[in-house]
């Protein structure tokens, strides 16, 4: 997508170093960082200077080729990077696709090219798909960011956004902020601005209030990692919003890559769910009176807080997940079933 | 409650005006501030210096009472304090209960104190009636601040949390952080370590997560004001978070005094919702790495948001509403009737 009229990735190769836009600088600050080594990918990632699961999986995939490109230790670097972040299962399959590859650096570096493209196209997809169910007009909830930032291009909930407004619909967003890290009011918003889409940010907890007001018409969000009975673990906040959503008749509806389904997980109960530094939850960050990022504390010293990052929404409260292959009904389960062919035979990554 | 060995009331008459520890600087700072006009003490309400639905109406009842000492026009002052804030009604029975005073200076401040103690006695009770609810090592969640900051002193949620400590029964809470203006993560943690109990703050979209892990034994939060028939409106993110509790089969309270009931308020539709300012929601308070309060911007420059301040939880998913004449079943609806009689007679306010 555009910044200021560039086309950008979320992440790219350029010439013997992965380069990312710094999503922890955004939206105050749009910076493009790089990693030379691997330990500095690794670090983008624990940090979160690059986040969303299948932007994390095509950061991990280019610093494995950038391992090999220095003459490192491949499978040392698999280890690496493997344990920076334990929910998104995209991490392991960006991974795999390039230790599929032959073990010499073109050969990985062109793996990693390809796992790239075809996030990229299968985000473009979600995108196609899921305009059937935008009406004109439609009022779009969505929680984090699932926008391109966090799939590289188009996004995954955004892109049916991105594509219904290309499509004329004029589509309206609920952002909810998603704290603790502000993902809906940093990201979404700022992505959401740079396209021209009419939108409100919101606290999390008025999301439920709007529902019942008959306000929300539809509510989208990725994912983190789906099990094979269709469960979804997503940023902390969405079961709650599914929860509402069921209440209110309000369709939930996840949009992931097939990447991001596990069929090596059964259920979301097996799901690790990643737990962070409660400083996340106990300060906010954000550009002070005269122009400067500063952290400021929220609660009082001496505080304490538990940071769960991520939650599991059950397939029964979810309407539908909306991939590259098209929109399957996640409510009854066997997600992985419904998709293993296309996940088998349609890509080809490893 | 004490702090720091101090006994304090969250509002109280100070021999010519009326003192309040100002709510905006806490947990940073604790500072005591005073309102010497009418003006000044409805500025207090509107911008939250002091807030919860049962010290609003004592900090009104002050000022009313305070009006009548500077010889001001008694009417003109209650126009303006009532419109302060809309959606707590204790606003209107603090307000009431002075206007149903002999238009003197003594009379109308007799009967501000009368108000405010009887308000304490209240906080205490709805304490003592709730501690029935809590088991051995009970891990209650809460939203807000429903403390004694928000209700004078002991508070209403927080009462029955401080009074089954204080029964040796060591309470657990889970604060939600309450988004946007952090009452949760600000007050009620600050609460919470001035009385030792032990306590996690947790983002508000936590909430549910934690109840579906089997974590939340019991859910208890204040109201701004309770419908006749049960409903009860109370800071947003509430009736997301009933609506969680219910589908985890966790009882979810809300705690009250009578003077919180609005027998003219016939269900919850009917009840104001408050917007407030986006920039409530764009921006975040705390202290910088060097002490100072700052203000910091989180969304970017251009985004806008929508702040509805308080949300309505319908009486079907209220177990039971907790106040200083007992517990009542809410989920049949009926509040009002079935609290007539004490609200009548019990307390002679006006």
């Amino acid at each position: 997508m555009r910044v200021d009229g560039v086309d950008y990735r979320a992440a790219w190769w350029d010439g013997g170093l992965v380069r990312f836009i710094d999503q922890r600088g955004l939206p105050h600050r749009f910076e493009v960082a790089s990693a030379r080594t691997v330990e500095e990918a690794a670090c983008a990632i624990e940090d979160m200077g690059v986040r969303g699961a299948p932007t994390i999986g095509v950061m991990a995939a280019y610093a494995l080729a950038l391992a090999s490109q220095l003459g490192e230790d491949v499978d040392s670097a698999f280890e690496r990077l493997a344990r920076t972040r334990p929910t998104a299962v995209n991490l392991w399959t960006g991974l795999r696709a390039v230790m599929a590859a032959a073990r010499e650096p073109q050969a990985m570096l062109g793996a990693a090219r390809a796992y790239d493209d075809a996030e990229v196209a299968a985000a473009e997809a979600i995108g196609e798909h899921g305009v059937a169910l935008v009406k004109s007009g439609a009022r779009i909830l969505t929680h984090c960011n699932a926008g391109w930032l966090a799939a590289q291009d188009w996004g995954t909930a955004l892109a049916v956004v991105y594509k219904a407004a290309r499509a004329g619909l004029a589509p309206f967003v609920w952002v909810d902020e998603t704290r603790p890290r502000l993902q809906g009011a940093r990201l979404t918003s700022w992505e959401l601005l740079q396209e021209g889409i009419d939108h409100r940010v919101i606290a999390d907890g008025a999301a439920a209030y709007l529902m019942k007001r008959g306000e929300v018409d539809l509510a989208i969000t990725g994912a983190d990692r789906v099990a094979a009975n269709g469960d979804a673990a997503n940023k902390i906040g969405t079961y709650g919003l599914a929860l509402s959503a069921r209440a209110h008749d309000v369709p939930f509806y996840v949009a992931a890559p097939l990447s991001t389904i596990d069929r090596a997980t059964a259920t979301g109960d097996d799901i690790v769910i990643e737990e962070r530094s409660p400083d996340e939850v106990l300060f906010a960050e954000g550009l002070d009176g005269e122009g400067r990022m500063t952290r400021v504390r929220l609660a009082p010293a001496g505080a304490k807080a538990l940071n769960p990052a991520f939650d599991v929404t059950p397939h029964g409260l979810i309407a539908g997940l909306i991939t590259e292959a098209g929109i399957v009904d996640a409510s009854t389960g066997g997600v992985a079933d419904a998709f293993g062919r296309a996940a088998d035979s349609g890509r080809r990554r490893s």
